[in-house]
């Protein structure tokens, strides 16, 4: 069984281990706050989760599949051997010395910073760049791993901002545990914390812990931070393993409610898009893309390059155990495309038929994919959009091809880059929605990045990915690798680049690189001058 | 009485010499072409319009005025004492030895190069490039008043293009003459085209005439742009004057159609912007504003300064007699607004509405005017529009204002180029129909460009500015600036600079120069890595 903790709720599957078909699904949409996440007024960057959500959404999901999976004719549910868990990240919570969370405990039962501090808070961006400094002024490593730059989603930099806004929950947090580390935990009846086997990729892509040096950044760099961080360092873990390891075995009591066999085993977590690439069949030369608000870029290298600039993560088994494993993003891609085709007209439907008509170049504009920052490659995210070519003739159809060749083009800085640091990408397997139904956005994405473009089979690639290692935990399969064989697969459809395109799209991303680079930052001394001309001649 | 000829229409007008009052009024729409253009779908550059419809027009239009004004009490059609004309310019039309139009002869009468060649006609986009850049090498300063840049729009490239696309029709054109100089012509029955009086302000401002240098250009720089050019000079005109001159008296023929009587004096013509910003008050410190699709911007100085780079025009007398007038533009900005409220949502008053609820800097956005290219201060035709600043969360009411914005830091452009040179604007007099009913686009103009924004109180500033001509060249008044005293006016309503609006501009406007030197190709090396930062503290 696989089990996926999105944003808005939590989906269990039950998978055959023979060819990945998925034989039942449950769904619980969490309950607290707004489609289950907790915000706040006075401060938009506030989003938060109550543990209580995970907890019965846990029995509900899990406990609905294999109900499901009962009418399920040769469904035995004795054969279930194992369950594996994802869940976003980073988002950690505190929990106290019995590793119970302290939002389940009646003095913080309704305080926000007692809760899970979802992926998407940002609260803590000031902690985020006093970290990045920090870290720049000392030449320590840690940054080395995740693109040079600490992000306010992550780990230590909300733990950070807790003990700044709230130190009263701080000074009651025993410890601190990932999402994905918390599920297991809880199902394994797992109470002391520093029994927790944590996942190394959470703590990879996150908390910027790594083998070779030792595990979590020292006490001495956390004294520098906030003598209270290196306290607390000692009560979080020395170790963190891959997800084909075992975290535990389900207890009686979680097993007699969910309807499964006691002692099964649970896997050791991992973060959504983690698994999910897996599911989607990640291998080396094969990059994956979650496409879906944002954008996940997923791929993994037998042999690590020492460093990646820009690239948000750089982790030993954190996808697949014995590789290295590579985390990039965009910011907004789906989320760009809806707010302009509800924003300004037309609707998805209508632009899509309308941008369908033009040719690579016809529209004579050009645009940048920041409307909610760049993530990947210059990890800012106070950059904003910026669009150019417009004329009075311009069209919405026009400007709506014109953002999705920008967020295309945002894709293709991604792959250079890796290709740059010896990261290799011959094709892309492409996850969600808009890969699945947007022939127009894959067209665009193959002749921009001058590879096909491939659509994963299945739509539940995370969950799938997690029930691999269910399975490779349990010793179903030998190697990750020889589960993805059995149980990945791409539609039938695929997105192969054509010449001409290809052509105009390499000269439109050049000009594309300028514009990054200018308004990145990157380049003090733009000329811009022929942009605007260019276009033009472009345009034909 | 006043003709205006304009785009689509002529207007003629019976105007009170003492106070300036319209009397009444008659309109004739062209009837040839769409709404009066000839057009060509080959080639989207072409507009033309059949003098026919200039000859019907006077007819209708100054016959229907003067028997509307009949039913006016105390009017007396004895009284009228003169008539003024303008027209739209560049606007030339070729002509035979007996000055009739080619188009009005059976031969050519559906050629469109026989026709006149309409202001906005871009087909000679590569003969003005060839004029400016011959000029550049030989050193000649005849681009000296007219910005350094010749235009396709203008007269010599005009002629030059019909040259080499039509050399039969140039080889039947004995001379060549501006809308506006063949409507007093034909009015007053001259038909010797060496005896038609010449407008200073259509020669001045787009044939490279200029009385210090002895007219037109040298025979010897035409014959380097094609030799057929220098030979039609000298069928061309010496000498060109202001439209306090006569230019010929009323015929007995056409008096009789249009019911007024024979013989009252008819004033040599101009270009429509050039009357208008007489009927608006133009003087020394008083820039006039004529807001349409396109804006003109024109003002007058006592003393001329030598070059005035980036500048439309600079040309004694073509606005006041015995001042040097000066001529520039914005390429779009009603056009702009047009575009963006049918074209991405909202209408004009919904998006009024929002973006007046909106401070100063809110939107986060900036933008570029250039829609529709630069024609002042870059010159440059090959520019397109840019918009910055984007999120999520932009609506289509902060774009629109975003817009507004950046058509008044293309105006603040303007008159700070204007000041650099030493023509000072203390206040703005707009003309137009957005001056007069978009009270955001008023404030806007008058938070960016720190002055008091003043509205015309006629609506028909070109008409006026034509009447009051009329009356000087009879005599009525001795100087222009005497019947602007008596007759010209603001309506009440004016806008103030605000203070807290002003500094947010003053920054916004300094961002926007980034960007319009980059683009524009003035800064070669452009630091922009911080606009979308300073574009996010500012919307706070």
């Amino acid at each position: 069984m696989g089990v996926d903790y999105g944003t808005n709720s939590v989906r269990a599957v039950v998978v055959d281990l023979e060819d990945g078909r998925e034989i039942a699904v449950g769904v619980y949409e969490y309950k607290r706050g707004e489609h289950g996440i907790v915000v706040s007024r006075q401060d938009h960057q506030l989003a938060r989760q109550h543990p209580t959500d995970y907890v019965e959404g846990f029995v509900a999901a899990v406990g609905g599949a294999v109900k499901a999976a009962g009418k399920v004719k040769g469904f035995e549910v004795e054969r279930v051997v194992g369950i594996g868990v994802d869940a976003t990240g980073s988002t950690p919570l505190p929990v106290d010395r019995e590793g119970v969370p302290l939002a389940m405990l009646r003095q913080f039962k309704d305080n926000p910073d007692a809760m899970a501090w979802l992926w998407k808070d940002h609260t803590a961006w000031k902690e985020a760049a006093a970290i990045t400094q920090r870290a720049g002024e000392l030449k320590v490593p840690y940054l080395g791993k995740c693109g040079g730059t600490y992000s306010s989603e992550w780990f230590w930099s909300k733990i950070w901002r807790c003990r700044v806004s709230s130190p009263k929950v701080f000074r009651a947090a025993y410890s601190w545990v990932e999402l994905c580390d918390f599920v297991p935990a809880w199902a394994c009846g797992i109470t002391n914390p520093a029994a927790i086997r944590r996942s190394v990729c959470a703590a990879g892509h996150k908390a910027m812990y790594h083998a070779a040096w030792g595990g979590l950044p020292s006490v001495e760099f956390l004294k520098t931070l906030h003598p209270d961080l290196a306290a607390l360092r000692g009560r979080l873990y020395d170790e963190a393993v891959a997800s084909n390891e075992i975290a535990g075995r389900l207890t009686p009591e979680v097993a007699k409610k969910v309807g499964l066999p006691a002692g099964i085993v649970v896997a050791v977590g991992a973060i959504d898009a983690h698994h999910g690439a897996v599911g989607a069949g990640v291998r080396p030369g094969v990059l994956v893309k979650v496409i879906g608000t944002s954008t996940c870029d997923m791929a993994v290298a037998p042999t690590a390059p020492e460093e990646l600039p820009g690239v948000c993560g750089l982790v030993p088994g954190s996808i697949i155990p014995g590789m290295v494993g590579v985390e990039a993003g965009q910011s907004a891609v789906g989320d760009i495309f809806n707010w302009f085709a509800r924003g300004f007209g037309g609707g998805h439907e209508a632009l899509t038929r309308e941008a369908t008509k033009l040719a690579p170049g016809q529209s004579g504009l050009l645009a940048l994919d920041w409307n909610n920052g760049n993530r990947t490659i210059l990890v800012d995210p106070r950059l904003s959009g910026l669009l150019v070519g417009q004329t009075l003739h311009t069209t919405v159809g026009e400007v709506y091809r014109a953002l999705v060749e920008a967020t295309a083009f945002g894709a293709r800085a991604i792959v250079e880059r890796m290709e740059e640091y010896g990261v290799k990408i011959k094709t892309v397997v492409n996850c969600g929605g808009i890969a699945e139904k947007s022939g127009l956005v894959m067209q665009i994405y193959a002749d921009v990045l001058g590879r096909p473009m491939l659509v994963s089979r299945s739509s539940q690639t995370c969950a799938l990915g997690a029930a691999m290692f269910g399975g490779v935990a349990a010793g179903a399969w030998k190697t990750v690798e020889a589960a993805q064989r059995a149980m990945c697969g791409v539609k039938e459809k695929k997105y192969v680049p054509q010449g001409r395109a290809v052509k105009v799209y390499n000269e439109l991303y050049s000009l594309y690189r300028r514009l990054h680079d200018a308004f990145g930052g990157v380049e003090r001394k733009a000329d811009l001058g022929g942009v605007m001309k260019r276009l033009m001649e472009l345009r034909g």
